[in-house]
């Protein structure tokens, strides 16, 4: 195991703390969330946690808790109690960038219905500014997408459809993933809701104002970041 | 043919008039829609039209215009040049419910793109308000589909998951489509706008400020609503 590795298994670990016996809880995708998938299923095979159930965020990790033996549900129309995801990058306020992995979709699905969401990751995810390092990925329709990535770039954005063996990299949706790269200091609320008035456009990896906390794994342990409070009646 | 047919038909063959030689159309979904395509191929057959090709919105469009031997493309990143589709509803401002056909998503993409937009149907699709006779079509995804049903309902709509068979009915996106039923008098724009960011929501039916005209078929012959003016520096 590298450092990096290191690192998400303690976020991992770090996030699996606020899980409690009787939970409905979304897992996420990817390498960091699959720690937690993994360390779950064994909290749950020690009887250290009880009656947890789990919705999966995709394919993948579907085979992955059925192999923790974690019991998963579908989506109840009341959400789930709290969301454990990795992410691509997070600034000091908490806003997001997910999909790298192409779970987007179905990621922001679960994450918005749940109470609480925790993201987890390395501190090399941390950026002042969203787009730092990431490009913003959008889930499109196969259909029609030369004219969405068009519209993307009217938006301000250089989108690149995501290739995988010179080939569309289809999603767990059968859809397809633009990853938008942006202008630094893009206004990322402005963007997310453009995108989203679209057609064409599935969803993006805009997760803005979803996150309770991030914890990051790093060389002097578990950073965690909390989302600053609203403030109430500050001057303008 | 029923009198209904011949309105619909009267409204096709009028707006087959917008169709000029070498144009890219888009062709629509469903009975209305389907004339326009079985005319213009019996016109470029004749030779009273020529190079013209067609951007089918459905799976069934397709398939009728290669029957009408009308050239297929892919939707180009430039669009098309005018669109000629059907709709559930429109008011005389030109606002409009489609998809109950079940193409929505589709057709949004293609009449987005469209550099004109012409709607047909018959006079009984008139409305003073959307949602007087139709309810608002939403495709969602599959995935979590029980959440975003009562997301959909916490922006004040009365969702029904549209079934055929007592199974849900797939669209051509291989996803499934809530039925919007929607107050009197409510306010389109900002529902559009917040179902557009219900994560798990494809696209939905109102084509809110898209059309250039409505051709509408009736015992008088053919009724032309055209796009009121945008009023430039009027009074507030």
């Amino acid at each position: 195991m590298d450092e990096a590795d290191r690192w998400k298994t303690a976020a991992a670990r770090a996030a699996l703390e606020h899980v409690r016996s009787g939970m409905l809880v979304g897992l996420g995708t990817g390498s960091t969330a699959s720690h937690v998938v993994r360390d779950l299923g064994r909290r749950l095979a020690a009887g250290e946690l009880r009656d947890v159930r789990g919705v999966a965020t995709s394919v993948a990790t579907e085979r992955l808790a059925r192999e923790a033996k974690i019991p998963l549900v579908e989506l109840p129309a009341s959400g789930v109690d709290l969301t454990i995801d990795g992410m691509d990058e997070v600034t000091p306020t908490l806003d997001a960038i997910k999909g790298l992995g192409g779970a987007l979709t179905r990621e922001k699905v679960v994450a918005a219905s749940s109470a609480r969401l925790v993201l987890i990751g390395d501190v090399r995810k941390r950026v002042p500014w969203l787009g730092e390092t990431a490009p913003v990925p959008v889930e499109v329709l196969a259909f029609g997408w030369r004219r969405t990535v068009e519209r993307l770039r009217e938006l301000g954005a250089e989108p690149a459809l995501r290739l995988r063996g010179g080939e569309p990299f289809v999603t767990d949706t059968g859809q397809w993933v633009v990853d938008c790269h942006v202008h630094p200091h893009f206004d990322a609320a402005a963007f997310a809701a453009a995108v989203d008035a679209v057609p064409g456009v599935i969803a993006h990896g805009l997760f803005l104002g979803m996150a309770e906390r991030a914890l990051l794994g790093g060389p002097d342990g578990i950073e965690e970041l909390l989302r600053p409070p609203v403030i109430d009646g500050a001057p303008a």
